[in-house]
């Protein structure tokens, strides 16, 4: 049944997973990248541009949109799907991570988080319920239960305080969800960087049960090599018959790394905000498009790419355009970077399909990180 | 022969003139509309757009080009249509303008222009040979002579030394022009708002012998009356087997009146500006987009329009663009403003050809300078 929110495990290579979701808006092939669409607009790309990349889902922030147009306004013309005209499917995040790292925090109480607006000063509450109601009113197919993040580093006590809170709120989210076909809600596994924490965590959303399951509080300073330590075990406690969804991550490498530990889906800002600066990534490694060496450069930013950067301009003129400042430099390469994401999760899951993933993986780490340096 | 540069004037409608312009890229259908790519770039728009706009022809700044990549740069990547890709025709102005307008001047004399980087400070100097080396250097289809603007208002004295002075570079340009089948070089009228100097100078221009004719020194602060009054003779004095040209204008309702006085081509930054700002143009008068009756508007910008913003988006979204700063603002009403200069240009044309431009013209001026404030 198409019109009911499920999951459906294809393949899979060792800890690699090849599926889909189901979703009233369509089909999601995973592992999958969401362009992050914070406040309704994947920044400098055009939604045709982004449907041609394949992306398949974009994720919008509840903390944003609360704000700014504000949920009710969205609603009032329709839903978030019509309002910015995506008819594609949604995840929505619970405002949860953004209240606590771009508000001014007034009060943390268990009934939920009182702040400041980073726009304009002015007084808002969020609780689970307040959370679960926006993502409601916008329509996304996928709601994220509204959750506490600590920072990285936490003592254990802090990870252990927060963790708790956020199973309680997970509970009240859950019941404040309105079930509907094609709708699903996710719950997030709290924890940082304590492994028991992270199994009472993912034990306890297990029993209240979601439609899928996040990794919450990684990609916040703790670097590659201890998030990968944290996926090797935490995304074990999860049960493999619903989507896995790491947020926030992240860079090429870090997607490779975190799909061969068992994760389905992620978002990240960082090819759109790298487009933005300069940086584009290709098939050769991550490329700072303003160094003097791409001055004369008259080949495509990666020959083998689609987007429409590739097909029609050299790696000069992006230079050029880059230097003089151009919104056209930002245009160009954010969708570039969005087209390069979207071709690394096709060959991420033609890879896991052929049961060649651990061999793709391993060349792959070759030449990611490779990024020139502006001279 | 379409690889000899010629213009065919088809029709006229008392005044209005109805042709096409051949050049080495191609025809361009007048009155047209140049878009202007000051640094190699239609600011916040794709060149396939450019071209779905209708738009035949852009405007690159020699000024802004010379600086920055620097021409040697252009012609060493195969010159500025490739640089850019853009295979329809070019037209470069001399950089007389934007030397006057942009940098810090040092001394103007007989010889060129010196003058200081608006960018970095460094010291250039432009002659009439230089600007029309850079253009050649750049593959411009239409190479504009390198003249002295004054500013307004002028006295008598000024204006006629500036004229003068730009009558012997204009014949220094013309010697220093290759001639090339399907290339171009125009002559600019000056003389201010000085019936007289107007006349003498388009006279000596004539004497000279050029592919079109450019009316200068407009646009420069004088007022749409002022303008039209300036027009209503200096277009007389130019040959009517020639394009004419009225550099840097302008308003809709600007071009509408100048194409009821003999203009044939036009180049503007207003459409893109204005997208920039919030402002688009409609069939029923400019609109500020960041105005609060929008917030909920459903529509579209103009529901005759056939741009992507108007087929895909309503005003209630790009006003939420606009008031959140987002880039995607920027590119769907400077797209939007394009396409509606472009269906203003296809409707003078049809209006011309169907001999009822008179009564278009008077239309036209009801509803276009209706701009609504921000409030």
């Amino acid at each position: 049944m198409l019109n009911k929110f499920s999951f459906n495990l294809k393949n899979t290579h060792n800890k690699a997973r090849r599926g889909e979701v189901f979703t009233a808006h369509g089909k999601i092939q995973t592992p999958a990248f969401m362009p992050v669409g914070t406040a309704a607009t994947v920044k400098a790309i055009k939604f045709d541009d982004i449907k041609k990349s394949g992306a398949e889902i974009i994720l919008g922030n509840t903390y944003h949109l609360m704000l700014r147009p504000t949920a009710e306004l969205i609603d009032q013309l329709g839903g978030f799907h019509k309002f910015m005209n995506w008819d594609k499917p949604i995840l929505t995040d619970s405002g949860g991570f953004q209240v606590m790292s771009l508000s001014k925090i007034r009060k943390i109480t268990d009934a939920g988080v009182e702040f400041s607006s980073h726009l304009d000063g002015s007084k808002h509450f969020v609780s689970p319920e307040r959370s679960i109601e926006i993502q409601h009113k916008l329509g996304s197919d996928i709601t994220m239960i509204f959750d506490e993040c600590v920072q990285f580093p936490a003592t254990y006590d802090q990870a252990k305080e927060a963790m708790e809170r956020s199973i309680a709120w997970a509970k009240r989210s859950k019941e404040a969800f309105k079930q509907r076909d094609g709708y699903g809600i996710f719950g997030i596994v709290q924890g940082s960087t304590f492994r028991d924490l992270r199994e009472i965590s993912a034990k306890k959303l297990v029993e209240i049960g979601f439609d899928g399951y996040a990794v919450g509080g990684l990609a916040v300073g703790e670097g590659q090599k201890v998030m990968f330590e944290v996926l090797d075990y935490a995304v074990d406690f999860l049960p493999e018959d619903k989507p896995r969804y790491l947020m926030g991550v992240g860079k090429p490498s870090d997607i490779v790394g975190a799909v061969a530990r068992g994760i389905d889906m992620f978002d990240c800002v960082i090819p759109t905000r790298s487009g933005r600066t300069g940086q584009a990534f290709t098939r050769n490694g991550a490329i700072n498009i303003r160094n003097a060496k791409y001055k004369t450069d008259d080949k495509p930013l990666d020959d083998k790419c689609a987007c429409y950067a590739c097909t029609n301009h050299s790696r000069a003129y992006l230079h050029h355009l880059a230097k003089a400042g151009e919104i056209l430099a930002s245009m160009l390469l954010s969708e570039h970077n969005i087209f390069y994401y979207q071709d690394l999760m096709k060959d991420i899951r033609l890879a896991i399909e052929e049961k060649r993933f651990d061999d793709f993986a391993a060349d792959f780490f070759d030449v990611e990180d490779v990024v020139d340096i502006e001279q």
